[in-house]
């Protein structure tokens, strides 16, 4: 596989995030520690979003009862992996995030009002700015040596219902954590060319 | 600053993508070239989505005229700034990115019917993995040792007729990327703690 020599990002890097981490389908036994999810929260919270909003809540679904519960959401071809991942993950957007803007974007405290009073708004900035936070989180856990399988395959308002109940979460993706176990993910698929996604003006 | 030694990742990675990466507000003149852009691109698209989707369009915004026509666009607070980086970026989702499928999700072709023949699905999806793909770009930008100012305040209608005007796209960032020019950024405002953003079932 080629490297990229026009990148500042040296080459073990750019493999370990982008070219040879891969989703994965099958774990090992190995646990995923309270420590790992940390280290990975501890870097990925500074990546940017608008306004300094915070939307991502992360739920580690560690007890039998818990996980079975979510299993039960997960569209069929999911169940078998969430039910035997070390660890899984519910990344959801908290749609009341404007209620942390005074203290997290502290040279603007009025955007909390002048931007995000309504809430079909906050939900729509929760969404987009939660999806940004999960794409980090994703490439979190691959810093941290694991891989991944984020899934969207499952009921979201049941998941809500089950794991929130207050209303003011959304779920956003289930991610399954660990190392890859035996043939832990297909043949890669195609990406679109250059050519074909950026054009100029 | 301390670093995090739990990750795989090495520290100069960490910092360049995330700790020591801030959002540029100001650029240095130096040109950002077509190469540095398709390095960005070729490490990127390689990051996870669902079904393999791939709704992210990015114009570069190179010609004098169409720069007028974009800053036409921003909110008040961010026309300087789009008027002047070395280069701005329209990140978009295609909302008919499911015609795709068939080859790029080869394993799997019939998900384009199965799952996205309505409209209004498919812009959900595109609106969601798009935003993923859109982190993804950002951290590409910082891979190339370029700093990225994105933004969110704009007409969003004025510049998908503007730039798009078929109905099928969606804008969902302006980025500017360059070098980080004077006083590029406020100081960096807080985060929100590992306790409250994670909780465990």
């Amino acid at each position: 596989m080629t490297t990229n020599e026009t990148l500042v990002l040296d080459t073990a890097a750019q493999d370990l995030l982008f070219r040879e981490a891969r989703t994965a389908n099958t774990f090992t036994d190995e646990p995923v520690t309270d420590e790992q999810i940390q280290a990975i929260y501890d870097l990925v919270k500074y990546a940017p979003t608008a306004f300094n909003q915070q939307p991502l809540r992360v739920v580690l679904v560690r007890s039998a009862e818990s996980r079975a519960r979510l299993v039960e959401q997960m569209a069929d071809g999911n169940k078998a992996k969430t039910g035997t991942a070390p660890l899984v993950a519910i990344l959801a957007a908290d749609n009341e995030f404007h209620e942390e803007l005074p203290t997290q974007l502290p040279h603007f405290p009025q955007a909390k009002d002048m931007f995000f009073s309504e809430r079909e708004v906050r939900e729509g900035s929760a969404l987009f700015n939660g999806a940004l936070q999960v794409g980090y989180f994703i490439l979190g856990v691959r810093a941290a040596g694991l891989a991944a399988g984020p899934m969207t395959g499952f009921d979201a308002a049941g998941i809500n219902k089950e794991f929130f109940g207050d209303g003011e979460h959304s779920v956003l993706a289930v991610v399954n954590i660990g190392k890859p176990g035996d043939d832990a993910w297909f043949p890669r698929s195609p990406r679109l060319a250059y050519d074909e996604v950026v054009t100029t003006v």
